[in-house]
């Protein structure tokens, strides 16, 4: 997992060399850019079979197709929020504003009285008719944003609803045999962050 | 990093369990909760110190409060909330619903029409009077929600105001070498998820 959320990394700095026209970039260069060490990039893109010419570098363009073929970003990519609170709503317009590979195409919420409210271009619409709508759609990723006591539940509705891949921010940890959970818990980040603090490790990053 | 950030899911835990008036709990039960393997959960807490008693298991009052201990929380820590945008609010409003031991104490933007607008029980600051009243209030852990442009800027003034620790949610990867920053890029979290839908990995979880 670590080495595929580097993955979006040398592509975003790859996209960036291509359109200012630079043809090779070297390892050395995306070290630089992203704050990685060279022997970390060269190492990351071997095991995904990406190989550069040696003493020269990559292809900033042929780098940049092979790992969006690797991430499955060839084409845009329609994701599902469940969970229109302050959270939900705020990935929501961070990844409208952000990115145009993924996009929400569908927003859905517990809270009955909102249903049909406008929000980013979308609508939000009633979680009674997710696992319909959500096949319907075709939608592979979703993002859970709702409280701890309904995650389990919206996750197997989503699992049911032919979804691959949750990215889940609700307070408890998600697992599930069939599909891959990725949990980040915001609270316990800032948690753990106390800890660096209080043991003064400096320079650290992650 | 991956160790500190187990701590807090077993304090959740643990606290629950204590509300709970269970007395010992078994690595066992603690990996049933957290969905970790028990021998994880031994590892883990062996490398902090914390040693349950052989056949028995740990303390749920006594672990928590060492955990506590170790994690720096013992006390309320204050933070401090750099970015009053959407995701910033999104997080300064989940953790005053989530965490009594974290509080945002101090909110800044570098919107000047934005000065003092009530947000969640605080009112947002100028960044102009940023370093001084961080100082000032001697607050060590910062949450960094900016543009990307402004987040480098934004980090060094903080580390000049004293703080310790950042979490940081802007699109760009921050270093620096006197504080530990934690990234967490929202868009490469979820353009990392489509690999997993494309690669068919299930049952996993991070």
């Amino acid at each position: 997992m670590a080495t595929v959320l580097r993955l979006p990394l040398y592509l975003r700095e790859l996209d960036e060399l291509a359109q200012d026209r630079t043809s090779v970039v070297s390892s050395a260069e995306l070290a630089r850019r992203t704050g990685l060490s060279s022997e970390q990039i060269r190492k990351d893109l071997a095991y995904f079979g990406a190989f550069g010419i040696r003493g020269l570098g990559y292809s900033a363009v042929g780098l940049s197709g092979q790992l969006r073929r690797i991430l499955g970003l060839t084409e845009p990519v329609g994701v599902v929020l469940v969970g229109a609170g302050k959270l939900g709503t705020a990935f929501l317009h961070h990844l409208a504003t952000q990115e145009e590979r993924l996009r929400f195409e569908l927003v859905f919420d517990a809270d009955e009285q909102r249903v049909g409210e406008p929000i980013d271009g979308l609508s939000i619409m009633a979680v009674s008719d997710m696992t319909r709508l959500v096949r319907e759609a075709s939608l592979k990723l979703a993002v859970i944003a709702v409280p701890a006591q309904a995650a389990t539940g919206v996750l197997q509705q989503l699992v049911d609803a032919g979804v691959e891949a949750v990215l889940n921010f609700s307070p408890v940890k998600l697992v599930h045999p069939d599909v891959y959970v990725r949990n980040i818990n915001l609270v316990t980040e800032l948690e753990a962050l106390s800890y660096f603090r209080n043991h003064a490790v400096t320079g650290g990053s992650a």
